[in-house]
């Protein structure tokens, strides 16, 4: 296999709380996460893509394309922002790391082919480090 | 000079928002960190202590006095909570790192006394990093 | 695949040396790690669990309960310790990092199903980085 | 699987330059990597190798082996070079990060059986980090 | 003291050879940084600034402006660069980390008075990582 | 002030323990790192030195000689190595990250002259990490 990681950063607040649980199960659950006030992260952002390397370009993608793309699709809409307030998916899930990175990996492979619309590219993971010690990847065939 | 730094870190949400100016003024001035609905970091924070190595322990200070002035007086107010909100300073100060740095040293500075009431440890500077490309630091000495 | 991984830390002592061999080979096949007084290490530790987003938590594992089975079944006995004399398994076995990535392996899936005892989450992979140069990583699979 | 990973880090300059594309082109492909001066990168590479673990050794790989290979069969020609001008393979290749790994993963590839002649040792991976945010792997089987 | 330190990069390329000193001499004084062909690096670059944090932003320094600030005198100039070649202030002076930190200190302290032209705050130090294992610091009143 | 800084790391093992203390005393102070089979740490070493950029080199002071001198010096008799039992000065002091410090910073300014004979070249700072949340700097001047 071939592939290219790019990295990226995004800061954003959140509040882990599910609004099916009790006060206490919240609490349970997520600890100091749950504070009703919101607190931060500066999220780690890794997007993995596979295929060959082009015969010409020598590159397995070009990066102005897949960086304008994550900055469309997920970027421009998490960067310095309130996830649990100002991302719709949020608004009925909670936006723990796993979730986070579902709903960005959901995103670039819905836009996926309006960028890379031919051929043998795909994408292939999509990795989260809320803090360093605490990482959610997915594969991107996970998502249908 | 022997001076002693310990790492501590927390997540915080805040928003950068001077009341006294115009919606316009504060977009220019702090961009996109005027979201409205806040956003956050994981903050690194180095607390650097001098004084002399004791002869019997071979330590400048206690690892664990140190670490439980800094718990109580910073962290306990500061980890998971959004700043803006939940830390009376900033209730009528702009929380940039600036300030959260600021905050921190007096902070730790009046506690200090009664964690380590005599003798030559002094609290020497607080440093913040906000983000890996955006650093703060203060002389404690600069804190009346 | 969704994959959650959480960063550990332990700092232990160790000393590379194969009592079935003679002093020239250990020499030869460990170099300075077979300094008799030993040396030691700040082990990082990736623990990687692999299962399905929990629809009402949004996570693929409760935080707590993987932090407290690591703590108890490897933390506990390997953090602050001389890995040759209070490791039993490193009685009889070199502890390269190949060796305790796999112990550590061994334990965490023995302790598996008494912490989760049932359903779709399992212990994926164990990766230790003795030092940033030296990694090493294990799948859970490997271990029966 | 078994694998153990070692960190190798080279210095290099190099020029992002298609000699079959005109200067429009090239400049669209490579903005200012085509900078026809060159640039340069601290490049961290990763060697990954898998097998079992030896029983008298407790190592699946001898570091010193496996570091000698690739001192030779890599660094000696790689680090504080300019790699268009000094590497053979890419006076008809353009030095991408991903060309670089697979030109590093056929050398190693090639060297392998005069080093590790026998057994179940095999070339796992390469992985190069042209900077923190650009990043390219290759599966050793991708090499014929 | 209150400090701001931004941390911007950039990626050049370069050769150590001192056009007064013998073959013999560069080879002894350089080793393979004396390389004909060049080898490059990623250089991080710490710019520090000092002064009393305004009221009204609560800030030391607008960021906006010193990143234009940077970015023009600096990194227009120095990012995918040949420093011997296209930087001509090493054409008679050897692009060591020592003397890369002292250009670019010198050409802040020039640039400054446009962007930031009364007050209190100034231009403090200047730190170049050439690699992670060999760091330059110069004070900015070292420039005349 | 112009400043040079080269970084070095060493694996060691050590133990915190006082003669002069009673058992129960020992464990307040310094809890499991008085373990008595040891534990240990991979120290990552920085030493600072100061002086004029030379004319010719472009250097403030010559890598060869600051790596041999720190090789010599120091790294020959601790890396690898437990701390305790193989450097002689902790017989008698308890290895502390302050005296660890103190200790190299008194082994290079008694070697320096023979290696730097004249002139305006001389040691600034050591500065260790025993690990990333643990750091200790000790100015050269402190030692007598």
């Amino acid at each position: 296999v071939f592939s290219l990681t790019r990295r990226y950063r995004f800061s954003a607040s959140h509040r882990l709380h599910a609004a099916s649980l009790s006060v206490e199960d919240n609490r349970a659950l997520y600890g100091k996460c749950d504070n009703p006030y919101g607190h931060g992260h500066d999220y780690v952002l890794d997007v993995s893509v596979r295929g060959p390397i082009d015969r010409l370009s020598g590159q397995v993608a070009g990066r102005t394309e897949l960086d304008a793309l994550v900055a469309h699709a997920v970027l421009r809409e998490f960067d310095h922002r309130n996830l649990n307030v100002e991302v719709d998916a949020f608004a009925s899930m909670v936006p723990t790391s796993e979730c986070v990175a579902r709903e960005i990996c959901r995103r670039l492979k819905c836009a996926w082919p309006s960028v890379f619309p031919a051929g043998a590219l795909r994408l292939a993971a999509v990795r989260i480090e809320e803090t360093p010690r605490n990482i959610f990847e997915i594969d991107a065939d996970e998502i249908e």
